[in-house]
């Protein structure tokens, strides 16, 4: 059985070579450019592109088609980032262990390489719809799910919530919007690439939104228990911004025991998929780190 | 012959009614949804969807299935300017006679309501696609128009030349792409939606350029000789802004001749239509309106 560590391995080559790729053949000497991929080629975990490689291979969906997908999506997340670093939203120096892209490139460029890979993300998907219509219904919901029903909706709840104690249930909204919204279409969508839009999407959404909450509760509890430099951008920002999170609520033991219900019900999800014939092994593997990651 | 001002209550009926309907389906009550649909039904020209009803009239694509593509550019179109209008980028107070969308809800949702409707536009596309495959090349024209390639880039070209003189060739490029790719956008699109891809294509691809240098000189030339009052938006300000325009680099003369020229180029493609048996009134009455506007 492969560790998490050797399983990135293989989906960081297939998506770095593949943003790579896509930026020899953008506009070089544009300064937009310059500045979108600064931060898209930073490095950073390459979570989602990992999830979306290992839920094809588990689907027997073709990963090389799967592809432009996972690029887009590194786009949206990229540009959520730049955007959310802006000083008018989290006002953040540090991202990904670097400065980040309105420290570099000023906030007037930053804000239009945001604009830029969100854009060209969703330009990147037509292209393979004309080549292949079939993937229509992918792009639909990878645009909903990055949208006002997904991540941006989630985005907004945040903001406006800002210095304000909300109820669990709007934390749980938020988050399942906020950051559940990607990992979903990071998890679903070689169901809507490949055609398996049966049993096996229901229970792939259902483990997105546990590994999303997962995900989110253990991104709190490292905003307590770590340092910046362990983790590449700032630490005790929710408390110093009077931010509701799942410690701020439940305080940090009970942050603690509402990730292992999420990763319970991950687990539970997972053994559905094993009895429908599927090896989630490498799926199981990345939950598992996900839920214990200390960066 | 009908007059420009008759010929826009049947086109901005046909848009207003539509981005009212696109409207009641939002969350009505977050707050960027809010903020998007300010700037959004604030009125404004309402010239590109002037241009693609009738664009698509002449060319006798159904306008109905026209209107998801106007939708969407308007988004687009809007989106752009709340951008723009933030203090990092050209921090303006006053758009179309009212405060700019930062003004009323601040910077940070203000932000988040240009990514809302940039993404909200290309959503609406996809599930057009999904419905009606044939979309497909409409949709990732969009794409492209609205991006690095098109307005994306010559916002880029602007902001990184800002407070320098720029050769001629840069303003043609700049404004070929800022202005100039959301005005092809408005008068190609139903060639892509209506498979009308032979020589009209080429040729409304021509009248957009000319429709949008003439356009743009026009607006050059407003800002020096309008006032704030009669444009609803603030004048005088290239100069403030030390920034290169037609006016700039070829004196107000100059740039009226300019002007002359692009007219003079919109009616010798409005002829050769003419002689592929095309009914050119409409278009012939706006593009003269748009080289003569004072507002």
């Amino acid at each position: 059985m492969r560790s998490f560590q050797e399983l990135t391995v293989e989906s960081n080559n297939w998506i770095e070579d593949s943003l790579t790729k896509v930026f020899d053949e953008e506009l070089k000497d544009d300064i937009t450019v310059k500045a979108s991929y600064y931060s898209l080629l930073a490095g950073g975990k390459r979570i989602r592109p990992c999830l979306m490689y290992y839920s094809a291979k588990m689907l027997g969906v073709d990963v090389q088609k799967v592809l432009p997908f996972a690029v887009s999506l590194e786009m949206i997340h990229t540009y959520s980032l730049i955007h959310d670093d802006l000083p008018s939203m989290d006002n953040d120096d540090l991202r990904r262990g670097n400065p980040t892209c309105h420290k570099v490139y000023g906030e007037g460029i930053a804000l239009l390489a945001g604009d830029n890979l969100l854009n060209r993300s969703f330009e990147l998907i037509f292209q393979e719809v004309v080549k292949d219509n079939s993937l229509a219904l992918a792009g639909a919901t990878m645009a909903r799910l990055s949208g006002i029903h997904g991540m941006i909706g989630g985005q907004s709840i945040d903001l406006s919530s800002e210095g304000t104690d909300i109820p669990v249930e709007t934390l749980y909204e938020l988050q399942r919007k906020k950051t559940g919204a990607l990992l979903e279409a990071a998890i679903t969508m070689p169901c809507y690439v490949g055609g398996k839009t049966g049993e096996e999407l229901e229970l792939l959404k259902k483990l997105s939104e546990h590994v999303g909450l997962a995900f989110q509760i253990m991104d709190d509890i490292l905003d307590v228990e770590s340092n910046s430099e362990e983790l590449g951008k700032s630490t005790g920002k929710d408390e110093r911004d009077n931010k509701s999170t799942f410690v701020s609520i439940f305080g940090l033991d009970g942050a603690h025991s509402k990730l292992n219900a999420e990763v319970e019900g991950c687990n539970k999800v997972l053994g559905r998929l094993v009895e429908l014939g599927y090896n989630t092994e490498e799926l199981t593997t990345i939950v598992k780190f996900l839920s214990e990651r200390t960066f």
